[in-house]
């Protein structure tokens, strides 16, 4: 278990550890999307990870650096989906109970994967602290061990892997985009890029409603959003200190967008990669665009986070 | 240009010939699917290949396969969708003119694809007469050198680099499944189980509303479906003598699927994979569940076809 910020070593031990338990997913690319961008864009598609996000590499990178004693009570997490899978999916493969507390409007697909994965679920109000309330009840119930989303240096280092793979296969990529939520596949992408890569620079998208991420790397302490509105549903959480100590080191800016950008990205990544990305996850692509003229003919990866989307929910015509 | 059917080492120089020109697209999987199915299933995404289908690898083949002198008043084809895009692709990248006849019918986002690519459409009735007439006129018209969409040995070629690609990463594969129309891709399919793998059986899924391959198959020459009436658009054609030749030799057999069976297989895809398939290209996976008995416990290998589907029309509710 990693009590500070993971080293360049940390990441390539983490990344061994999980190896067997992930996807190696797959980098695709685009004529039409390069032409609009006026880049060259290589999209890391961790929707097609384990869960369908990459926050199966932190969270099983968490709970396989716990000791056996730690975990024998089982483990436990809040989360609005996709760490939630992610913590399941570690403790199926670890034989533990898994406890997830999710708010009550969590996307259905992502409360299916949970109840897919056999662990024990407990909705709670879709506040922050109705959701740290729920983890408490648990904990002093069971004796569950909590994975944090990503105030945890485990679950940081995981997530970094992510941008490894991308610069194994692409080292001279000019920037890397990942969206941010609370922060953890961002500081893992600052620290892969900083480690792994001397030249790419990283950027994040963030939604506009949902703008603490840009108000904290300009103030260099965790704020909140002014308003929560967007369809974006993975990105609502603050930073936590962890998270931004790491941003605030390793990345070069973060650049807002609003509802209409995310969902004309997501349609663009439908349309010609075909594949399928819930409305977080295509932020930093909708970021790319708003923001052509700073990557003008750079090579630029995207982590594409995840793929869990309530298809019923989405409208093309 | 080939005359005869491909032979072991004609698809080894047609795979090199093509690689620079196209994507090798990954395999994917999914323990839900594989659960469901009772088997380990392989899904090799030639919907994530240039121009959204597999079609790209045998219409570059052809196209490169022709003398300069041959190509230099341009190519033309006739079809309802991803065999005309990969034709004003190959056209696009020899620096020629495409001229694609097709039916006023034809998906909008197939349509899109050839636009965006630069031929020039000639919209016809949708039949093949209409067809065939139309590339008639085009040839005396402008002596475009036609590229048939599978009754071409060249084309069948390029076609069977997708399985030679999924043999080479899963070699142990009991079955291959794939989709059958006009016969390139299943005869392609066909001939690289043969040559690359001692042991994988091939089978062909078909729509129960176009299904003329399966009575071919039986009676040993070329048929037509009975009716036509089914949402897999790609799969419409009869087999030519070409195609069938090679289906006879090489395919264990030709499963029938119905649009409900097909739909529900596109659903599994899209929720699980994450990525977007077109109806027709949903058929072997559609197949594969009807007949799991015929697969229990095995290694199944599925060439998903395409993904170039209007999403708009598509409804999960």
């Amino acid at each position: 278990m990693l009590h500070e910020v993971p080293s360049k070593l940390d990441i390539v031990t983490t990344h061994e550890r999980i190896r067997p338990y992930i996807n190696r997913t797959p980098v695709l690319s685009s004529d039409k999307i390069n032409e609009i961008c006026g880049a060259e864009v290589f999209f890391k598609c961790e929707n097609l990870q384990k869960i369908g996000a990459f926050k199966a590499r932190g969270g099983i990178n968490a709970a396989l650096s716990l000791e056996k004693d730690e975990v024998k009570n089982g483990v436990c997490t809040h989360s609005s989906g996709n760490h939630a899978q992610a913590v399941a999916l570690a403790a199926k493969m670890l034989g533990v109970k898994a406890y997830i507390v999710m708010p009550n409007n969590a996307p259905k697909p992502k409360v299916n994967g949970v109840i897919g994965l056999g662990a024990e679920l407990i909705f709670c109000e879709p506040t922050l602290e109705a959701r740290e309330n729920g983890v408490k009840e648990i904990i002093e119930k069971t004796g569950a061990k909590f994975i944090h989303p990503f105030d945890n240096y485990d679950v940081i280092a995981g997530q970094a892997t992510a941008s490894k793979e991308l610069l194994e296969e692409y080292p001279d990529l000019d920037a890397i985009l990942a969206p941010v939520g609370g922060g953890g596949l961002l500081s893992g992408t600052g620290l892969s890029a900083k480690y792994f890569c001397k030249k790419a620079k990283v950027y994040a998208g963030e939604p506009e409603g949902a703008a603490d991420a840009v108000l904290s790397f300009k103030s260099g302490k965790v704020e909140k959003a002014p308003y929560i509105k967007t369809i974006a549903d993975g990105l609502l959480t603050n930073l936590s200190e962890k998270t931004l100590g790491i941003i605030k080191d390793t990345v070069t800016d973060i650049l807002l967008v609003n509802d209409d950008e995310i969902m004309a990205a997501l349609k663009l990544v439908f349309e010609n990669l075909k594949i399928i990305i819930e409305p977080s996850c295509a932020v930093p692509l909708a970021a790319l665009i708003k923001n052509k003229e700073l990557f003008k003919n750079q090579q630029v990866g995207i982590i594409l986070s995840g793929g869990n989307v309530d298809l019923s929910k989405l409208s093309f015509t």
